[in-house]
């Protein structure tokens, strides 16, 4: 989820159930006390419930997500012993029966995701089933609101990785302030959606209890696992409750302050860098430590630097963010290179056959870059946020609904095979964070297609659908027809209430100016044969950019026809030269779409063949294909192996499909980098 | 240096130094006293003062380290601040001015190494030179026996490794106790070469030091790197000083009790494995942690098991043998495979490219192995022995004298290199354990030729030259004359003083007996051409093999020849099929040689070179290369890469060289397994 709770207020008007009103209502009122003060975002998004797809995309997968992945899994939290553990701890009885103490955030995960999904597919039967979970919740929060089921169940038999006493390993693996965190985000989605306070009541009385333990003049603590200091926002912009943002901020305020770190060693654990707590954030210049603590910590600082307009701690999430940009991040948008410790590696440490790229870490960056593009209101946040969701996030679930991925693998040849590497994907792990991930992000999409601030509306995301979009408390109807990431012809309707000047900004993504994403990392060594244009009721028409968007400023009326074409050339991506993995090697990209080629569409091996500079490649889409998907194919040499001592050249037929539909036809070699030449061969030997 | 002072009691006679005889025959007298029950091995080394060599392939090689290796050595130690270190400590004054608190032992360690080599070049500056080291040493000794001079430079300043009081931080990283070691190692080596006390008494303070703090009935600590143990040992064969063995056998017992680890955990830093403190040592059963400490200490369990006729501690140290030789270690003798941690792998965990093989750690497992072959008298042992000391222990060392590998690396390509793998020799380490290792190896290695077991006599290596040898109070000359490694044709004179009855036990390599070392991960495909054969006199004989060795049970008299013939044919060995590296791959053996092909000789690179079944091998020695080295040729199908899109077979010569003469005419590649054919191929890009 990201920040589909925005316009907390505003929102609250068009929820569904008419049953709640009464409480909206108190609630608009309590909070109008305090909306004088409330400092939010200058930008805000449009939230999920406003935003309908009608594409072929998105909406399958969301559909999917509704129908297999939601219930599959909260069959899965039953199944496991996930419910069980609220059901104990309400009982005070028995004992944990899962493995980790987090394990009870993929119950609120799933809840949020499924309230997400509601919006799109209401399902009575799903919101039933939901009450009763949060029920079980409710009834396995202590009186004073504390919510754990690992220690509630037996406090004389906590989970090893919890302390004696309450918080008392949070800063290492406790994971306490991780549940409420996410605790906040499923019950301001599930409030959002519904309209139901039930889970909302809950997550306040347990942020009242985290907020009178912590924050300023209190308790601090470094939270060992990010993810509350989002969460206490969110509760912060729905309330108006301004004790969640100071809390929120002091537990990012209490990173680097721990001394018993050995800051000489280099050992992330050992130094704090595993955590982030190595040094205070506002100083912090470099993306290091665990990817998805990072990724949730780095979304923290930007909400909180806008919030409290904190100009240091914009600096130093925007000096991060650099950083990733110009030094961390994987040509599909994968971040956290490294497997031990799940981490960013170095600078320019981003190896191939061992890239890790935890789905979690994706959906992290996800939630990062739309929310600095909500600071800055600078497209190039979206380039990369649209980057990673439609390669290195979506290939973490497969098109089934039902099976994903933890890591994300960039090479799979039969010559190298890491441990750490899948080549398939499973149907769950016992450290399921990444599904339950997957199921909260998929449906929240709707929410990240749009923005608006004061009078301008920007459209980040290209999706065929219908908005309803507030500006100046007057609605704007936008109906977007297209096939991408297909096709780079858009179309545009825009209906306003009634005639009205507005500025439409229209996000021209880099890779169809020509740059690839992140252009300090990748280039496109192919130039496109057109330019970017746009037509507004069938003219042709001049338009000026401003970071990164196309503002077109006038007076729109009702039934306005806005058409873009986005050219779509078949791009030859190269690697900065620092990235050694990828020297003299080339990628392919297609519009936003990230090639790989499979075994499956290649004669069983892709390690074999050779890109180089005069391969002539055409493109067509399959229908029949992996849910309907545009190919790339070309003709180049390859090795083969003609007896064991005797080795020769051919030319061979190639065929990549995008990234994220690979994994899908059982197991075998997948490329994203290609040789563009051989220089040398290794020997894998047989008899 | 290994056992060479085993027969304390006896070799006192035969000290060069007229001016300490009283006190020898003091210590002779004192000795005697407890010399009744005195348990020592059965089987005793013939120390290094006996064995004299004339031979082309060590005796170059310790002159060497006495003209170069030594000298540099002692230069290094002052201009380093190792000497300075002693002096500021005598005064009490300055600041420790190296890296390691385990710095002054390279000052120890070339003491050794400079008295075994006195034995071999009487050298009387170079005794002198030691003399004014021992009086510095002597000097930074604390009133009580203290010897560390990380803490006595200054108390209140010590070395971070270590802890506010002494022995502190002993269990960890301190190394108070392997100071003492590596001083009570050279004290006897420097006592048994000189007849000179100087050292000793140092050493004796300090050992009944520790031996008032530690041990029965004392404070007890598993020393955090072991050595003091075998040291401990060595000054109880020395001085027959109980309480010496009785403490080095609590060090021993004190392992695996530290409740402060966590043995959940896989990391050996955390469960204690690193420092072999995971469990008690006579539970131990597999070689874990860094290699060098568990080197140490199987050496000292295999002293202690003897000496105190501890069958659980024989079990164990047996079984820990078992595991090395059935699962790690490498074909030419390296062990420690890991370089994180510097460590022994899992089981069958020998990687090629990354193997890390410190060359410590092959003089540990010399040490280890000959007090083995003490404790049961079976060859097997000095198999091992005699594959690390031609092979994985020499390569270490440059043939300058004045060049060091730290690491052992088996195989280098221009494809794939690891930070952690020296491609060339360096002069020396700011850790600089190796090269001063390989200082006090290599001039002991007199020492390992014989031994003695009541009347019988066991020649163990194949080295020219004369050794004197007592047996029931008489002695008997030995000469052998052979061109070993190169020629399996060895001779040996037996010149007894009269006449005379007993067993020679003459080691039959297993490699010899068509076992590739050790033969439970190592095989040849190939049998030899000939057979073994014994003349005595110039008569053929039959002979019974018993435990590895030919056994030659009969009156022997002045002048009486034996000739031997070991086949040396060209062998392919084959690995194991559970080393997963070596799968589908060859190395070739000739006598204990293990070869490798490197760069210089195969036209700038071997990697491309294919070894299939049926390539003709032919041998040759060549005097002008690498000091004189047999090689080994062939011809081989290669890869070739014509254009940067097409790649062919051709036919290549193959030559390959001695492993342990790899490194001397500049970096490139080198590989010991040669693929037996191609499965397949991995490209290495170039535009």
């Amino acid at each position: 989820m990201s920040l589909q709770s925005n316009q907390s207020l505003k929102c609250k008007i068009s929820v569904k159930s008419p049953a709640t009103l009464i409480t909206v209502v108190l609630l608009v009122m309590i909070a109008s006390l305090v909306k004088a003060q409330q400092v939010d975002y200058s930008i805000q998004a449009v939230p999920f419930t406003q935003v309908k797809f009608n594409d072929k995309f998105w909406l399958p997968r969301i559909r999917t997500n509704h129908t297999v992945t939601i219930p599959a899994s909260f069959e899965r939290c039953e199944a496991t012993g996930r419910v069980k553990n609220f059901e104990m701890a309400a009982a005070h009885s028995g004992a944990f029966c899962t493995v980790y103490p987090f394990d009870d955030t993929d119950i609120y995960k799933t809840i949020e995701g499924a309230s997400f999904s509601l919006s799109l597919y209401p399902d009575k039967a799903l919101e039933l089933y939901i009450d009763t979970l949060i029920q079980k919740v409710a009834a396995a929060q202590e009186p004073d609101g504390y919510l754990y089921t690992a220690r509630t169940i037996d406090p004389l038999k906590t989970h090893k990785w919890a302390g004696k006493e309450r918080w008392e390993k949070e800063r290492e693996l406790s994971h306490e302030l991780y549940n409420s965190g996410h605790l906040y985000e499923a019950a301001v989605a599930h409030y959002m959606a519904t309209g139901k306070r039930n889970l909302l009541n809950v997550a306040i009385k347990n942020a009242d209890l985290v907020c009178s333990v912590f924050g300023p003049g209190r308790r601090h603590v470094a939270p060992g696992h990010e993810v509350v200091e989002m969460g206490l926002v969110k509760m912060y912009r729905l309330t108006g409750n301004k004790k969640y943002l100071e809390t929120a901020k002091d537990f990012l305020e209490e990173r680097g302050r721990f001394a018993g770190y050995d800051s000489a060693s280099k050992d992330p654990w050992k130094n704090g860098a595993y955590w982030q707590d190595h040094i205070p954030v506002t100083k912090q210049r470099e993306a290091v430590g665990h990817a998805v603590r990072a990724g949730y910590l780095y979304s923290a600082m930007a909400d909180v630097a806008a919030l409290t307009n904190d100009a240091q701690m914009v600096q130093a999430v925007d000096s991060i963010w650099q950083n990733v940009v110009q030094k961390k991040i994987y040509v599909q948008g994968g971040i956290g290179a490294v497997g031990d410790g799940e981490r960013f590696g170095q600078n320019y440490e981003l190896p191939n056959r061992t890239a890790y790229n935890e789905t979690c870490a994706a959906i992290a960056n996800i939630y990062w870059n739309q929310r600095m593009f909500l600071l800055h209101g600078d497209a190039k946040y979206i380039d990369v946020l649209e980057k990673t969701l439609y390669n290195g996030m979506i290939s973490g679930v497969g098109m089934d609904g039902n099976s994903f991925f933890y890591t994300n693998a960039m090479e799979i040849t039969s010559a190298f095979r890491h441990s750490d590497m899948e080549g398939g994907r499973s149907g769950w792990f016992t450290c399921s964070c990444c599904p339950t991930n997957v199921t909260r992000l998929i449906p929240s999409i709707p929410g990240y297609v749009y923005a608006t601030s004061k009078s301008d509306i920007f459209i980040n995301l290209f999706v065929s659908g219908t908005s309803n979009i507030k500006i100046d408390n007057r609605s704007v109807e936008i109906v977007q027809q297209n096939d991408y990431p297909w096709s780079g012809a858009l179309k545009f309707t825009i209906n306003p209430s009634r005639p009205e000047k507005f500025a439409l900004k229209l996000r021209i993504p880099g890779w169809a100016r020509g740059e690839a994403i992140p252009s300090d990392l990748y280039s496109f060594t192919t130039s496109s044969t057109q330019k970017v244009t746009i037509l507004v009721n069938g003219n042709v028409i001049p338009f000026e950019m401003s970071n990164g968007y196309a503002v077109l400023n006038r007076s729109w009326r009702k039934g306005d026809r806005i058409e873009v074409v986005l050219p779509m050339d078949i791009q030859r991506v190269v690697a900065n030269n620092k990235l050694i993995d990828d020297r003299q090697k080339v990628a392919l990209q297609r519009g936003p779409i990230i090639y790989c080629a499979e075994w499956k569409d290649n004669d069983a091996k892709v390690s074999d063949m050779i890109v180089p500079q005069d391969v002539v490649f055409s493109t067509e889409f399959v229908p029949g294909l992996l849910n309907g998907v545009q190919v790339i194919r070309g003709q180049v040499p390859a090795i083969e192996v003609k007896t064991p001592t005797q080795v020769t050249t051919i030319s061979k037929s190639f065929t990549a499909i995008p990234y994220y539909a690979w994994a899908h036809r059982g197991t075998g070699e997948m490329m994203v980098w290609f040789p563009v030449g051989i220089k040398d061969l290794t020997i894998i030997p047989a008899e």
